[in-house]
Parts: structure tokens; C-alpha cells; sequence
């Protein structure tokens, strides 16, 4: 099965519409490489950011521990840059698997599986990162109509530490936005006006 | 300039690649016009019901008003929702001008406007709706770790209501995710392996 010539072995690169699509092509494989290394870094960087955070804090004798697992949303983002981190490592193990056997490993299921893939993660992951936000907003300034009060004078190096988390994974989630279009530019131009050549399934 | 036969006046519809992709093109397009009007009314829906949300209650003599503008993120979500409707009504009146005149509209500037205008709305849906449910959990279960309590009991219409605005939003959200897919299908299709045909500017 062939794919616009991608994952062929340079020695012979089928011509099929000169020089301007290969180089797209080439980049393309670059930067989803690039991508998904950024974001498995990233995504155990801030899911280990926010699960190992804790700050004590010693209120009328009485010491209280602050910890992520007070805070749902929080819980929900060290999952969510877990499961980004499996994924992206899956997915770079397939990029360079491709890159070195040289032979194609694209076909439409394949490309759908990615795709789909690439939305879940996006998606989850940026659903993920605004709950976090909203609750970090919260314990930042509080909600004094509601009495909530700020909780971030108390448990400062808690909530900092939290933010360089949410920073890490909001990265995370652009890059899973970006990469979701890639992914999506690699599936549909499958569905391209080619005549019935090159749609193998 | 021409898009695989989308749009063309059923008369002189040229024969591209069969009728499976003709009856694919329809559906698409009929899916496209009914998910935009689904989103349209939906959007103000959403916006009504959270942003005319108001309930008093008198605490120890004292008139208390809850109303949407307490929570930041009910705001946003209003804000998004007014947005998603706004767009969607001028991508509505495109969809129907389209079919009307029975002429193209489609080339690779408009598609990539599409496409972008969709995912940007799907990402921000997306987004505002996980803060604002995140915020009504919040809401409905306090937070005892935190000493924030949970304000549902005392205020239960209004939180009624806006959970009612919260998933009117979130049908909108997941509307807006399947829309982007099917723009990115219109998009990226037109980079396939065309040799060149079809791929007009």
C-alpha cells in the first residue's frame, strides 16, 4: 500500500507531483516527531509536578497537609498527562519504527486509529488543563460572593508548584491540538479527488 | 473553480469518481447544515438559561441575589455560547446560500477559514464548558478540604438552571468537535493525490 510516497525508502521515491509535496511530507514527519516528544516530556513533567506536591502547614497547633488529591480537577490532570505520556510514547515508538524500516506503515485504519487517537487526547487533555485552571483561579483569588476563601497566602509554594504544572500540561494540550490537525491532514487527503490510485485500504 | 462536484446545479453534475463519494458529499453537507443549526439554537438556549439565572434568598434578614455574574466562568460560558451562536448563524446562511445558488463556494482560503473558525469554537466550547462544570461542582459538593462550601443547597433553582445551560452548552461543544472533523474532511481532502486536478486555488 502506498502513501504519497511516505515511508519509502529514499532510493525509490515514486514522482508523483514533484519536489514541493515530498518536502511537506518530510516536515510534517518532523515536526509529529518533534511534537510528540515535546509532549511526553512535558506531560510526566507536569504530572509529576502536581503529584508530588505537598506543603504543610502548621494552623492553631494543628498541622494540615495541602495535596493534590484535595482537589479533584487535579487528580484529573495527573491522569490525563498520564495517559499523554503512554500515548505520545506509543506514538514515537510508531514514528520511528516507520522512520527506520523506511517502509510505509500508512493505511486508512491506521490513519484513523491515529487520528481518533489524536482527538481523544486533545480534547481530554484540554478539557482537563481548564478545570485545573478554573480551580487554581479559585484558590488564587477566592470567590468572595461565594465565601470561598483564597487558599494560596496559605499553601504558597503548593499552589506555585500547581501552576508550573498546569503551565507543563497547557503545552501538552496545544501541542495535542496541533498534532490532532496534522493527523487529520494525513487522514483526509486519503479521501483526496485521486481517482481511485493510491486509496488502498 | 471546482470541489469534487459539491455545489454544482444537479444538471451538469460531472461524473468524478462514481456515486458513492456524490452520496457522501450530500450527506456531509446535509449533516453540516443541520449540526450548525442544532448548535445555533442551542448556543442561545445555553446563554438564556445561565444568563438570565437569578434567584434571592433571605439569610438572616439580609436579601441575598445569586446570579451567573458571581461566577466568572458562568460568564465565560455565556460569553462562548453568544459567540458559538453568532458563528454559527453566518455559517448557517453559508451552508443555505450554497445550496440555493447551486454554485461553488468551496476553495482551499475558505476551507482553511472554515476549518479554523471551527476548530477555534470547538476549542473554546470545549474549554468553557469544562470550567463552568468544574465550577458547578464546586457548587453541588463544596470542597470540605478547601472550607469552601457547597451553595447548591441553599440556592437549589439557580443551580438547576444553570446546570440545564451547562449541558444545552456541552451538546453545543460536542456538536462544534464533529463539525471541526467534517471541516477538516473538507480541507485536507483537497490536498489528496490529485495529480494536479481539482486542486484549483
Amino acid at each position: 500500500m502506498n502513501y504519497l510516497g511516505i515511508g519509502v525508502s529514499p532510493g525509490n521515491v515514486p514522482v508523483y507531483h514533484g519536489n514541493n509535496l515530498k518536502v511537506i511530507d518530510r516536515r510534517v514527519r518532523v515536526t509529529e516527531l518533534v511534537l510528540r516528544c515535546i509532549i511526553f516530556g512535558l506531560a510526566i513533567l507536569g504530572a509529576i509536578l502536581i503529584g508530588t506536591d505537598k506543603q504543610a502547614k502548621v494552623i492553631f497547633s494543628i498541622e494540615k497537609i495541602a495535596k493534590f488529591t484535595d482537589m479533584k480537577a487535579l487528580v484529573f490532570l495527573v491522569i490525563a498527562n498520564g495517559l499523554a505520556a503512554a500515548y505520545s510514547l506509543v506514538q514515537v515508538l510508531r514514528c520511528i519504527l516507520s522512520m527506520i524500516r523506511g517502509t510505509v506503515l500508512f493505511n486508512k485504519p491506521l490513519a484513523w486509529a491515529i487520528f481518533s487517537g489524536d482527538q481523544l487526547m486533545a480534547y481530554l487533555t484540554l478539557t482537563a488543563v481548564a478545570a485545573a485552571a478554573q480551580s487554581a483561579v479559585f484558590a488564587k483569588l477566592g470567590q468572595t460572593e461565594l465565601q470561598w476563601m483564597k487558599i494560596c497566602n496559605m499553601y504558597g509554594k503548593f499552589c506555585n508548584q500547581v501552576g508550573e504544572g498546569i503551565a507543563s500540561s497547557l503545552i501538552v494540550s496545544l501541542s495535542m491540538i496541533v498534532l490532532s490537525a496534522i493527523s487529520a491532514f494525513s487522514l483526509f487527503r486519503l479521501y483526496g479527488n485521486s481517482k481511485g490510485k493510491g486509496n488502498a485500504m
